[in-house]
């Protein structure tokens, strides 16, 4: 099954995506019950669709207003990349990164629409994506048994985690990660796809999913979903020790090797190809996912900065 | 006002405090509703009160689910303590520390109970408490203009962060921040505060509220929150800049000078005083917001621990 939201004037509509078709749900209708629905139940929800409408009329939106989002750090490739120079270990990885999967939450209001335009961030020169899957978990869990962590997983989509680099990487010299740098926009889409949809790309616990990013119709990046260090399933065992995940709650892998202008400029020592700009269309193909494409709008936002700290000490000679 | 929420038998109430008392209000009562009503508003709340209870005899939850919670490094003076021990700079701070309130966002999931009892994580030799005032967003907002910020926080509450030392040092070695060290639990409470209850601790843009933290009745730090490098009304217009900031979103100050025992750790060289055991009592008291005290409980979580990353490459010889 696939599952998609669209605006429909002033409400918000879930539908079914069966090729170029949505098959509209009856107003109501919860993304997380049909994720969640037995094969029984799926059968009375496609009864229950209203007449189909082209895919291509519809004004698509996030499919899912997750509670939280984790984004991690799982593909070794890009890891290397970003880390190659600045130096430092064994290809520059530090060895955390191979203990456990670190995570950071994300801004659970920056979901955009999956063709809809990303303004240019205030502030920044270096605007870039970040090619990434998101897992969409069923219900809200605690300590999950390494068992049933997969069967927890309902839905997969396509993630771009947006990212203005020179802010980032000033702002994560106060060691707590990146803030402003990556709490504006996000997309996720363009529907979810649920996991029996993708049996055909499994390769033990992972799915080889080809993945692409384009920039203005160039090849940017390409990996496969299975390079992933961990599993999703492994992912969701980690996030939950000790902690609540949230019903919807979204993990994403993280940046996948190439598939952001940052690890260009890591392993190349410029910044090639170039930050991108206002037109630049972004482009994410995932195999079995779908596609989703962004074009860069100018800033529309006021840009207000606050203050530098008031310092506790008054400056000498102040 | 102060607003706060309990647990009777299965369903959750609000209730307004006064003194010794708690007053319930209507089944289905919103906690962001009451801090929003206009003075008007407020005598019709007040008026529709059900009898009265002894506070002492109600099991208070956490006052609010937060959409998000962001946590920010507000305090000079703690931020010296951390880095005094790792060097480097003026006073070990970074100059990116001054330039703009860095944050991170929190487990939106991981609120606990004013008074409950907090199981100790597994896996850490190192958990520690963090002295915080939370600040409550009264409505979903963008771009707010630093005029307008400060009519936009509805409400003041005491916040631990709570933290394993050990599990978090290794993790930020990834330079995403903190994950597993920091999403197991956050206390929030007792109960919400409205701005105008504080007006007698004003001082400019701050409030000038004494905030204490204890262990077993030993104090172990004290600060004011009007030390705070930004007030509330600066982080808020920085975390709306350019991105949603949601209706009863949480703003946290971070650590107070003093209020964590890592900071000690920090000034003195040595874990001094120790990190928390089981049985340990944590009380922290904020001027004007109330006082919020948790035992450490023994460990509740079976500590699912995921492989290590399964490498790209076959490590040599393999």
């Amino acid at each position: 099954m696939r599952v998609a939201r669209y605006q429909e004037a002033d409400s918000v509509r879930v539908a079914l995506v069966e090729g170029e078709l949505l098959l509209p749900l009856p107003p109501g209708t919860e993304v997380l019950s049909v994720l969640t629905a037995s094969p029984t139940e799926r059968l009375a929800i496609r009864a229950g669709a209203e007449t189909a409408i082209p895919l291509d009329r519809a004004s698509l939106i996030a499919p899912l207003d997750p509670p939280a989002m984790r984004d991690f750090v799982t593909f070794e490739r890009h890891v290397q990349g970003v880390h190659s120079s600045v130096g430092g270990g064994a290809a520059g990885i530090p060895d955390a990164w191979y203990e456990a999967p670190a995570f950071l939450f994300m801004n659970p209001h920056s979901l955009t629409a999956p063709f809809g335009e990303v303004p240019m961030p205030p502030h920044t020169l270096a605007m870039d994506f970040e090619l990434e899957v998101a897992a969409i978990v069923g219900r809200t869990v605690r300590d999950v048994d390494p068992d049933d962590a997969e069967s927890l997983i309902v839905g997969y989509a396509i993630f771009n985690d947006w990212s203005a680099r020179d802010i980032q990487r000033r702002e994560m010299q106060v060691n707590l990660g990146p803030s402003k740098g990556k709490d504006f926009a996000n997309t996720l889409g363009p529907w979810i796809t649920t996991p029996d949809e993708l049996e055909q790309w499994r390769v033990g616990d992972r799915f080889d999913l080809r993945m692409e990013v384009r920039v203005n119709d160039e090849l940017i990046g390409e990996a496969s979903l299975a390079e992933m260090g961990w599993s999703f399933a492994e992912l969701l065992v980690h996030s939950s020790r000790d902690a609540w995940v949230g019903a919807g709650d979204v993990l994403a892998t993280g940046t996948c090797g190439g598939g952001a202008l940052a690890e260009w400029w890591g392993r190349r020592g410029e910044q090639s190809p170039p930050p991108l700009a206002v037109g630049d269309v972004v482009t994410m193909t995932v195999e079995g996912l779908g596609t989703i494409s962004n074009q860069i709008g100018p800033i529309r936002s006021p840009g207000h900065r606050v203050p530098a700290a008031r310092p506790l000490s008054p400056a000498p000679g102040a």
